[in-house]
């Protein structure tokens, strides 16, 4: 039997590892690192430096995963991200298979938590699923989610109510008239420039953990200007954004 | 000035404290430890453990804070929490100014994450707008919610979909028809046993993170029974139970 941990490492940084990532970081025969061609040098070099630094064996092998591009989703989504999966899942399975003795150990890190929109896990089961054996363990991370919480300094909820995460595309549609706080990831799109911005304030980061980070914080009707032009800059500066906010209902004073 | 920090120590395993926190526990001249009067003896000795693990600085400071008791809920919810609040609050300003001198640094451990249903941080606002000259920066944990997850080894979400995170009290209503993935905490009254059953399933985990941890999982009308006799068995035998759990739609096939 093969065995792959499977290591949240938080949103960038380096110092929100856990000492359970840690250890599990320094049990791993092998790291495969997915390769995804769209991603930035800067994040290849965070997860660098953090297996640099926590790593004790001194020439730790790593192992390059080339991750297949997803086709356009068009009409067919849940159609187009089946048939990715199983492409991964396939590219997974023949390097454990042929990178990995029986008995030996591999490693697969994932940015912020494994169980926050990462579809890692997914990929587990499949390829356990293909007829391998295989056992794995799960390390849970910072996600993006709190280090916003954290450097914002509010609770994600209000006294005894509900928190919705949802992503960009979902908020496009509106802010839920049945929710007073709202975590939006994976907007690409600015949605939160989309809805009606009166009575809600907004806590938005990006960068988040590392030493880009930018914080702002506001009335949303008041601050999505400037929140749209400060991720325009950075974005351009940078070449790349990932950004994550809270929506919040205002109470009524 | 005088200087907190609000530390997420994960929800009770010490191998789940990031670096971070590592860090702001050696920075502090004085350790807060709020003391519930109800909080039981395996959850202090679990935070006693933490801080004689990684705090290098022999012999820290602590002081106990002794938080009061709230009054019954009854009708006033909102106002009954405010007032608690505020007297926690008036607790905390006036051991701050006689524990810490101008300059000098407290901690304040919380359990999980200060940013998921956690009022630490609403406190700190109320003492700071009290008038005590106070700065404090907060560190996120490893809270519940990501064990429950990581044990299970699943995502919380579904492919692109939302997430809710709620309350017994609130899931008691029913399971919100518009959600997949609800995660459910404070759940003192077993509210999972409350709702229609058909076509959920849950994942449940108590003492999440320790050496008591369970985990059960399934078909919600099958496994609710099971989960009913085991926690409550559970409770009788510790004294007490923190538990938490995600309900899940399950997809036709």
């Amino acid at each position: 039997m093969r065995n792959i941990l499977v290591i949240g490492i938080g949103a960038g940084n380096p110092d929100h590892v856990t000492i359970e990532a840690i250890e599990a970081l320094n049990r791993a025969d092998v790291l495969f690192i997915p390769d995804k061609g769209e991603e930035k040098a800067a994040l290849r070099h965070l997860r660098e430096a953090i297996c640099a630094r926590f790593i004790r064996k001194p020439g730790y092998r790593s192992v390059p995963v080339t991750i297949p591009r997803r086709a356009e989703a068009g009409d067919d989504y849940p159609g187009v991200v089946d048939d990715w999966h199983a492409r991964i899942a396939a590219s997974y399975r023949g390097l454990f298979e042929s990178e990995l003795a029986e008995g030996e150990t591999g490693a697969l890190l994932v940015w912020g938590d494994p169980a926050l929109y990462d579809s890692t896990l997914r990929i587990m089961e499949r390829v356990a699923a293909s007829g391998l054996d295989l056992d794995w363990q799960v390390y849970p991370g910072i996600s993006s989610v709190q280090v916003l919480a954290a450097r914002h300094r509010i609770p994600l909820n209000t006294i005894g109510a509900p928190i919705l995460i949802t992503t960009g595309r979902r908020l496009a549609a509106g802010f839920p008239v049945d929710q007073d706080s709202v975590v939006v990831m994976l907007d690409g799109e600015q949605a939160f420039a989309k809805i009606a911005p009166d009575g809600l304030d907004i806590f938005w980061g990006a960068y988040l953990g590392t030493a880009d980070e930018i914080l702002l914080a506001g009335p949303l009707a008041q601050t999505l200007a400037e929140i749209t032009r400060v991720r325009a800059e950075a974005r351009a500066r940078h070449g790349w954004i990932m950004d994550t906010y809270l929506l919040r209902r205002r109470v009524a004073a």
